[in-house]
C-alpha cells in the first residue's frame, strides 16, 4: 500500500495509526505504518516527555507523529477556574444524583482525574508542542480546528507534515489556507468528534475540496476491504482510531471496558454531546442515554461539559461501573471481535487489502493481469 | 464491472438503478445496468400497467425489475379510513397550521393527492404484483422488511430473483430466512428509509452474514469510485437512487425541485420522521424541520404520518412552495451538480470505476501488471 504521500513519509503502508498508548503507537510504526501518539491526556509536560522516550526508543527508527488538540478559536487567558464558574448549579447536581443512583464511589481523597479538560486549552497544547519538537516526529495532527499560523511554520522549519482533521468539504478548505500539508476527512462513523456526512461520501468530496493536498479517510476503516475502498475513493491513507483499542499492547486499565468493546455489534455506538459538549461517537451507555433524554438538563457546549463530567468519567471508569462505562469509538467496534496484537492487525489489513485488489480486478475484467 | 450476479441476469454493469420514472428504468436497462422501477406510487393497477407496458417496450428487451413496498407485519383488514380515524386531531391542525404559515393553496376539488399511503399497504402492493408478474421482470425488491413466503414463492416461479433492503446484519439474515435471494445493504447515507449504520461498515457487516447470498451496496454511491469501493467492501453490485433524479430522463414535476437538488451541498439531507413515519433521508426543508422541532407535537407512527401529511405534500410539491419543498435524496446530492442523461451518468460510472481501479492497482504496486 504505497501512495505518494506514505512515499514522502518513507512508511511502507500508508496506515497511520491514532492511539493515546505508546506502546501501541510504536507497534503500529514498527508494522509500517505511522503511529500517532495522541496527546490530550498528557497534562504534566514529563509525563508527555516520558512517554515520548520510550516511543522513542522502541519505534526501531521508523517514523512517528504527535496529534494534539489545539482550539481554532483562542480565549485569551481563561483558566479552568474561570470555566468552572460557567456550570449551572442544576447540571452539577444532575451528574451527583446520576453517579448515586448508579452507587458509583467518590475517588480517594486528591486522587486527580484521568479525564481532565485541561488537555484541550490552547495553552496546555502548547506545552505539549515544546515538549515534542524536540523530538523527531514527522507528523502534526491537530484534531479540532486548524493549527494556529506559528505552529504550521514551527512545524514546517522542523520538516514536520502538518495534519487537521475535517468533517465537511468546506472545513477541509479552510485548513488548506492555514496552510496545512494534509487533510484527515473524518466520517460519521468514526469514533469520535464526528460530523454527518459518512466516509464513502465525505472522502471523494474532500479529495476534491484540497486538491492537491493528500487526503486520508478516516471512519469505519478496521479491515482490508475497507482500506482498500477508502483508496479507491481517492484518499492517500487511512486513518485507523478505534481498531487498536483493542490491540494487546493498548492498555484501557479496564477489563470490563475491553469486554464491552469486544462484545458491541457495529450499531452500539452514538454520537453523543455527553462527553465533550460537541457530537463524538462513543459506545451506547446508560450515560450517554441519560445526557441524550430530552427528559434531562442536556449537555453544555464545550468545554464546559468536558470539565462538568470529568470527575464522573474517571470514577465510572475506575470503578468499571458497567452501565455507565463506555470510550469513544466507531462503527467498526462491530468487526473488534477479540484481542490481537498491532502487527496481527496490519497483518490482517494488509491481506484483506490484497484480496480486495484481487477481487475488484476480477470484476473489472483484469483477472489475467 | 461484472459479477457472479450481474453475469446471472445478463447485464453488461453490476449497478441496479432504483427509480419511480418508467423513462429512467428503460435508460438504466438500455444502459447496460438493471432499471428498477418503483411501484409504490401506483395506486390505480391500471396506471402501472400502462407504465409497465411502456418500460418492457423501451428497455430494448434488456431485463428490468419493480420494486414494491410490503410491510413485513401483516394487518388484515385495515382501510385507509381506518387508519385515519387513529390521527389525533391536533396533528391535523399542526399541518394545516403549518400549510397556512407559508400560504399554501388548496387542491382544486376532488383533485387526487399524488403522494398516497395505499400504495404501502399490503392489499395494494398484492395488486401491483398481480399485475407486474404477467410481465417478465428479472428482479423484484421489497423495499420494507422481509417479503410474505408465498410473494417469494410466486416470484420464484417465474424465476425472477428477490431482493430485500436491509439496515442491520440482523434484519439482513431475517431476509435470507424468508427465501430471498439478494440483500440490499442500505448504509445510513442513502436516500429514503435508512438506519444508522454507514455503508462502509454495513456492506462487508451484511456480506459476511448472509454468505453465499449476493449483496447489493446501497447509500453513499453516485461516482465510478464510490462504485469501486462498493465493490471492495464485497459487494456484488451497487444499487443506486437518487442520482437518477436530476437526470434528463427523470420527471419530477417541479423546476423549483430540481433546482434545489443541484444546488444541495451533501450536508443539506437530514434523516427525519416526517415523512412516512420511520426515519428516512431527504432534503433538509422548513417542513422537515418543523416535524423535527422538539416544541413541534412530533411525528406519528408509520403509517400515520404518511396519512397525515399526504395532501400537504402534494400541495407543496404541486404549488412549489420553496422553503417547504424536499423529496427523499442520499448524502450524494452534493454531487449531482448538473442535468445529465442517464447515459452520461453510466459513461461517468464506467469511467471513473476504471480510474479507480487504475489508481487501487497502482497503489498495490501492480501498475506493471
Amino acid at each position: 500500500m504505497q501512495t505518494e504521500l506514505s512515499g514522502k513519509l518513507g512508511i511502507e503502508h500508508a496506515v497511520f495509526g491514532f492511539t493515546p498508548f505508546p506502546a501501541v503507537a510504536a507497534a503500529i510504526s514498527r508494522a509500517g505504518g505511522l503511529g500517532v501518539l495522541g496527546a490530550v491526556r498528557y497534562t504534566a509536560p514529563d509525563d508527555l516527555k516520558r512517554d515520548l522516550d520510550w516511543l522513542d526508543a522502541h519505534a526501531d527508527g521508523r517514523p512517528y507523529g504527535l496529534d494534539v488538540v489545539m482550539p481554532a478559536k483562542k480565549v485569551e487567558g481563561v483558566t479552568e477556574a474561570d470555566v468552572e464558574e460557567m456550570i449551572p448549579q442544576g447540571h452539577r447536581q444532575f451528574v451527583t444524583d446520576t453517579l448515586a443512583r448508579y452507587g458509583v464511589p467518590e475517588l480517594a481523597e486528591g486522587e486527580a482525574s484521568g479525564w481532565r479538560i485541561t488537555g484541550w486549552m490552547e495553552q496546555v497544547a502548547r506545552t505539549q508542542l515544546d515538549v515534542a519538537f524536540d523530538y523527531p516526529i514527522r507528523l502534526l495532527a491537530n484534531a479540532l480546528g486548524s493549527p494556529p499560523a506559528d505552529v504550521v511554520r514551527r512545524a514546517h522549519d522542523r520538516d514536520i507534515l502538518v495534519a487537521a482533521l475535517a468533517g465537511s468539504a468546506r472545513h477541509a478548505r479552510k485548513h488548506r489556507e492555514a496552510g496545512i500539508d494534509i487533510v484527515v476527512a473524518q466520517g460519521y462513523e468514526a469514533g469520535g468528534h464526528t460530523g454527518e456526512i459518512a466516509t464513502m461520501v465525505l472522502t471523494p468530496e474532500i479529495v476534491a475540496a484540497v486538491d492537491p493536498l493528500p487526503v486520508l479517510a478516516a471512519g469505519g476503516i478496521g479491515s482490508g476491504p475497507q482500506v482498500a475502498a477508502a483508496l479507491s475513493l481517492g484518499a492517500q491513507g487511512v486513518w485507523l482510531g478505534s481498531i487498536w483499542l483493542t490491540t494487546t499492547e493498548a492498555d484501557l486499565h479496564s477489563p470490563a471496558l475491553v469486554r464491552k468493546l469486544l462484545a458491541a455489534e457495529s450499531g452500539d455506538t452514538v454520537r453523543s454531546r455527553a462527553l465533550t459538549g460537541k457530537p463524538a461517537r462513543q459506545l451506547r451507555t446508560e450515560w450517554t442515554d441519560t445526557w441524550d433524554d430530552p427528559a434531562g438538563p442536556g449537555t453544555l457546549p464545550m468545554p464546559l461539559q468536558g470539565l462538568l463530567v470529568a470527575d464522573a468519567v474517571s470514577r465510572i471508569q475506575k470503578y468499571e461501573v458497567e452501565p455507565l462505562l463506555g470510550t469513544p469509538v466507531g462503527q467498526i467496534v462491530g468487526r473488534m471481535t477479540r484481542e490481537r496484537s498491532v502487527q496481527a492487525v496490519f497483518d490482517d489489513l494488509t491481506r484483506g487489502f490484497e484480496e480486495a485488489v484481487d477481487r475488484i480486478n476480477r470484476i473489472a475484467g483484469r483477472s489475467g493481469q
